[in-house]
């Protein structure tokens, strides 16, 4: 039998995010071919294209948007890049998924929102809770009312990894709240389907602390209290780099009762010797704990592109995302809570004031 | 053999705590011999006398205070009636095992502590987490340093109760985040080995609307989030009443790894139906869930008496805790986070500026 | 107040199991007092006695049974010894609770039971699952038909110990199908409500491989498959020694659902870091794992010493524990499955033919 | 960039089975296209092809094994029909993948393999839990030594759809210990690397009670006691049609410690109410179960026929799971354990004396 011509995609940023995503194109979804995974590093490019077993390596970003075989990209690239590749695809005609945070301002998330309408592509964001299986789950139950009304929630990411050091610069990175805890801010608000309203901040360096000597403002730990419309609580907290692993869980309070979501169990096993007692593997990466997100991700991306499906996630809740990380970052410079929804700033330094 | 004479307790309150204390008193612990269990209230007196199997109702307090066959007393009636309670058994020589909050004011606490002090009576405070097993193994593992060094803590508590009439009245009460989360704060500070320095709280009435008529400031959620000494951040939660049982559990995130503490299981079964998928029994008491906490401090508080050990839980612990929920109170009301310690404010309007 | 009398025990036999028993009357139970923890070895006289802060060792048994202060023994002595100790103290008019298993033969069994009835005592058997709180909830599950119709149970015991070595001798044991796993075949027919009807066994001698040069018949590893009454399947599987710790658990099938037992977890805490992944204790011992059910246990004997309860666990429930264990020896012996009930075979081989 | 051609899979039979293995080489696997799925039966044909949205039903199953454009073909279809269609299949030239049981005796099973054997093509066996995630995990972590010398296994199979009426006949299916525990019986001899030696069983019929109305050797529960080489210990269990969905669960014991394999939980989510404590979902269907093994399998069929890796599961592999099953079948008719290997005694009678 005959099967369709797949949908061409091309990868842009050649790091782990990027891999990934290239991963689920190239071996995991029939409809789509991976058309180019791009990196300007030429060193980054070629061991993803090695890796890939692609037959050559990308590193001119302008060429792979301009040619015809890449209907969609993925912008896996640092978040001050965001706005001008989003923009540019745009124009070029193709389609967008993009990783998170959106952008570095409210003001630049605009833009590339505006840039996509006006070009007709998708702008899809790169929030992959909302399409792991435990997550969709949860909502369901949600919507059901099996716990009755919403009363609290606490998400929390915490990850192996630290940063990278362009990361550590304010002006090229909003730092851990945004990089880390934006999928928090997304999976509040899917889940509840309530927007923020005040958010507090308090944040401390307490494992990576040869980062302060770079960096004053640097810290690794976050818990991010805040209101929701309705008076719903929310408490988010992020921790990264953490040794132990990568782990990301929700717990809603109902009137009725309380649902839990995520497990650090990985696996399905467990040991037991007089040594340690019960031992179970858990998560150790991001890209075990959502591989099936970022599949389904994937594929969603993939159907949109091919009519089959409207994009779940978009600019706006990318938008959204960003603005609740940018209030956190001002409440930690102010020592204050902060009101939502805030007011676009313009750029020079960022939507925080 | 002979045993020896059992140590004389009298349990002052005739509600839910009094009787658990009282059970243990008369049916759990042979050195001890439940001497009375006192209401004001005669119709709670004689039934708790019946449901205790004594063959008579005690209501005169001072007359229990100055039976010589009394050596120590529990104190399980509301907030407001603590200081003058204590001080009172203080000067009657009778060790004193007091229910949680301690006070209404520092002031207070500070007296109930010099009372005590100068009497030559043990004050213990009745922070049954301290004395629960999972608890007790976790704070080893800490001190073992298995996680390594803390980084953050999570705390929470929720019960099925709404809280007495009474209780609304913040002239007679400091409400959920004393009366509640008390045990939350005495944990964090037990297990990290930190004071609190920084505290802010968001709270809301989500479930028990109908209070709001009469006292506006009712709120039956709460989020707590602080600072401990050297940085390390804390979340402790609060809802009251919850319908799905009760339920207190923490999270301690170390930069090797993270412990939990707790379980909302009660039991060691479950059923799996096609219909429901895996079922495990929930605590839906505090009565169960730390059915073990109370009596082993219910025989610390004997062993105290007896001369074999020396109180593991103090006034001054009392007190600290007392501080950080005055220190949430006050940032409720005025939306502003609270530095700790707090000064001393005298009574008349609490220490809560 | 005044407190009762309390009822005097006396515990035959000071190794583990009757210093278990014995801290429960002496620390545990104010209705009780222990009069005596008896061992004829004097050194394990002298070591009971300190462990329990009493007065005074016991060596002498009869002495002990002639005791006007003792009103009820625990037998906790090896097998052999079980039928003597049984018939001579309720001829002195003790009541009597008996550890497993009841006897080296049915016939003798039908003494014990024999000379209970005629010296109006109670005969209760120590099978302590029954007594602890999970397979008290079981039981109330199945009888309420939340798993429909019974189909399969499977039940198992696992412990850290190698038997003593008067145990490996299988005219004065009948070795772990018997020490350890009666209290399997109790548990199966005390959840189901049916008896055993046929059984086949397997086993294998594969950790203490060194006790086969005594022994050549030993075993430390064993599988009972067996039929109840209405063809519902079963299988009981032994190990001990096993390194890892103390382990009961059972699983029952029925037509709508299936029900889980016990877990190897003993308590609410675990951790996770990165060289193990979440690691939770596990019970190292039959003492921590029972130690609820031991305790109500020994409570329930002292409410039918005072005449508040009847035997829930009687001298017919040890003799029909003893048939099942019989019956498995026979399997293992002849290759084949036996079909029950047995018929009473004398003492001079045991019952086994 | 080019993708290279597809591998050509005909999958033979259009029921539950062959449509999970269609899927995945029609939507999951690049490397595969799906060539037909053909089923004699016209509206089964029909359905399949519609539920893969193919262009066109296949009914004609020789004409399937003779098109050039198919390299292997699965084989889902009853297992009286194995030997004719994997002979065939393999005298075409086609690989095979063969879902189990192999046959319906041990000659047959030699047929099969020497026929694979002579064309020069793969015959893989489909038991797909040697692809699943915590299988693998678990057989790395035995040959590791984590729980040391292997002393005992436990597997059970239980799922929830009574057997079609075909498969009631004797003379065309094996029943439930071949047609379930096979998974059962190879996940044993894989994981402990050992072969059955001896085998008893005991079954009955429990739930679909008007079966027993057309075939009174019907038993819907099962218990087999098996001995492996060196000894170990082995029980599997049984039960189709239950209730509560499907499970699939191991647990080996060793020296050392004890193995968990496999969980009744299909997500890590929870939620507690009131009404019903914790629940959580539990797997429905081996569909679910095992869709992760079940594509891993037949992404090595295709890796084996693209020449990058070579089959893991043999032949020879289901002849042994064949032979077990038979034992049981032979220990059910006698009442007695059955010694293996048993001898091939031809077809008439099938390999059961």
């Amino acid at each position: 039998m005959t099967r369709r011509k797949p949908v061409g995609i091309a990868v842009i940023g050649g790091g782990r995010a990027g891999r990934v995503h290239a991963r689920n194109f190239r071996y995991h979804i029939p409809d789509a071919a991976l058309a180019a995974i791009v990196d300007t590093d030429p060193h980054t490019a070629a061991e993803a294209a090695q890796e890939l077993e692609l037959e050559r390596a990308w590193t001119d970003v302008d060429a792979v948007l301009e040619d015809p075989a890449v209907d969609g990209v993925v912008i896996t690239t640092p978040t001050f890049t965001h706005e001008e590749l989003a923009v540019k695809a745009a124009r070029a005609g193709k389609h967008i998924l993009c990783e998170k945070p959106m952008a570095l301002t409210l003001a630049a998330a605009d833009r590339m929102i505006a840039a996509a309408r006006e070009a007709g592509v998708h702008l899809q964001m790169a929030f992959m809770r909302r399409f792991s299986p435990e997550f969709r789950a949860a909502r369901q139950q949600i919507h059901e009312g099996t716990i009755g009304e919403l009363m609290q929630v606490r998400s929390l990411t915490r990850g192996p990894g630290l940063p990278p050091p362009w990361a550590w610069d304010e002006s090229l990175s909003l730092g851990m709240v945004a990089e880390v805890n934006s999928h928090d801010f997304d999976a509040v608000r899917w889940l509840t389907g309530r927007e923020f309203t005040r958010i507090y901040a308090e944040a401390a360096c307490l494992k990576a602390r040869h980062v302060l000597n770079e960096q004053p403002a640097f810290y690794d730990n976050i818990i991010v209290t805040a209101r929701l419309e309705g008076g719903v609580l929310v408490t988010i907290d992020g921790s990264c780099p953490v040794e132990y692993g990568y782990d990301a869980r929700m717990e809603i309070l109902g009137t009725r009762g309380v649902l839990f979501v995520g497990d650090v169990r990985s696996m399905a096993t467990g040991v037991v010797t007089r040594e340690q007692g019960l031992v179970q593997p858990n998560f150790s990466s991001w890209r075990d704990r959502f591989r099936e997100g970022y599949l389904a991700e994937d594929r969603h991306f993939v159907d949109c592109i091919l009519g089959r499906a409207t994009p779940e996630v978009t600019g706006e809740d990318g938008r959204r995302a960003l603005e609740a990380a940018l209030a956190a970052i001002q409440s930690l410079r102010t020592g204050r809570p902060v009101d939502l929804p805030m007011a676009v700033q313009g750029d020079a330094t960022g939507d925080v004031a």
